[in-house]
């Protein structure tokens, strides 16, 4: 347990970042706003994830470490801010390591409750990436997922390498960083090499 | 059973053609843009269903044969695209079939639970406009329900009927063929006719 | 139980207006477009609690009251329009008497329930914004939240008054009285003094 814990909130302190910085980018919203949207995006994609399996109680709601985690990530972005700013670019993987983090959590929560394998991949990439498309949905922007380089579909990836070495009996630490690596590594060659999904026309 | 869920599998295989048909139509989306959005218009409305209603487990999360069918409907929908595309106009047809087959459905699901007939009517016209709304909300478009001629009232008669039927106990497939016709007839001859609602002010 | 019920009929009316008055200054939608963003404004910020809580039944989905509360704040709305219009600006407290309302009863909820008083401020807040965040998300508008002079916050002072004067075991219609009307307090100076959060950057 105490692994999957650390991952967790280091997951959502990294996800409140991200969110912050695409609020306060975009609009110039005040202190309300910002926290309100990196809250959005650090539990989003969980909490869906937990309400369509049907899995109570909700991480977030049942331990109040989630809220401070959140806070902790706003008042880290807002202090470093000036730093922050200059490597807006290099921050983007600040959201790489969320996605990946939540991908592998929400993975093998979804399997260890029973469902279907399908049914893991699609959570895991659900955990990862609902939170940035319920974020980019409440402040008008094109949802990450249609926008950017290859990015849901390197969670996927990631998500069905974690079912295969889960099947073999891969230790879950292991399996965690190994998993993990493979979709932050596909999504930065994906971002530096410009890659991206065929069109469907 | 059998009858049911027939036409919950029918009803998913051509929902997820119409969802990626208006993904494809509106901005060229890459093919796992137009799988996602085939995918939340599919099983969108059902799931916010039973989410309100909390009937766990959703049905398409206990039982993979709905995510294969939704793959099934986006491929029948790219390999006869040619063809499809010179039909657009038609094609709108498969919405409406989807919109009958998920209202009735919806709305005997519901009743059969033991909720209030107003709650049923309710549940089933959301089951068949909410995948819709969902899927219009993420791509930036004005929701379905906003948009169309007669369009979720349509639903909610074919609901009423339906539940008017079930109290005199008539045969569910009679039934099931009776409400889902209603729905059809009123929406075909609203887009002919042109019908609408009467502005509010 | 009596009066929590009076209010939470009261609050619902009163967002079933306030959310048709939104709906059709914005566009002009016809009677089921207005009738459904009042729905989904009066009854989405109490589902979205509840179905984050795990509380089930819906308040709504059990009591087919609150649909009949509904119709009747759409049809007040409708059959009053021209004197209503002429107060639109004075109507906002409507809104402003449903936030305090369903902050205090969304706040009392859950912390009844057992959860920690961080969650329970939050899912006050939440009871009363989310409804309307749901609704200018339909009608792609930017959400209350982000536009509006001290909204939210107001919201969130609301419910954390109640918070402790509930642990000091203030009787709870006093404590319902005194943290509403501090809700509306905070929220009728911010209009009129222009009150706002300060930036985030």
């Amino acid at each position: 347990m105490a692994i999957q814990y650390i991952f967790e909130i280091l997951g959502t302190v990294v996800f409140a970042i991200s969110g912050a910085l695409a609020a306060d980018h975009n609009s110039g919203k005040d202190w309300f706003g910002v926290t309100f949207v990196g809250f959005i995006t650090a539990i989003g994609g969980g909490s869906l994830r937990d309400m369509l399996l049907g899995s109570y109680p909700l991480v977030w709601v049942n331990d109040v470490n989630f809220i401070y985690a959140i806070i902790t990530g706003i008042l880290i972005m807002r202090f470093s801010y000036n730093s922050l700013d200059k490597y807006r670019r290099e921050l983007s993987l600040f959201d790489t390591m969320g996605i990946a983090l939540f991908t592998v959590l929400g993975t093998e929560k979804t399997i260890e409750l029973g469902f279907h394998p399908v049914i893991a991949a699609i959570m895991g990439m659900f955990s990862a990436v609902m939170g940035g498309v319920i974020r980019d949905t409440l402040t008008n922007e094109t949802p990450v997922i249609f926008r950017k380089e290859i990015y849901a579909t390197a969670c996927l990836a990631g998500a069905i390498l974690f079912l295969i070495l889960y099947s073999f009996d891969v230790h879950r630490t292991l399996n965690f960083i190994i998993s993990g690596a493979l979709i932050i590594t596909i999504r930065l060659l994906a971002v530096y090499y410009k890659w991206s999904i065929p069109k469907f026309k």
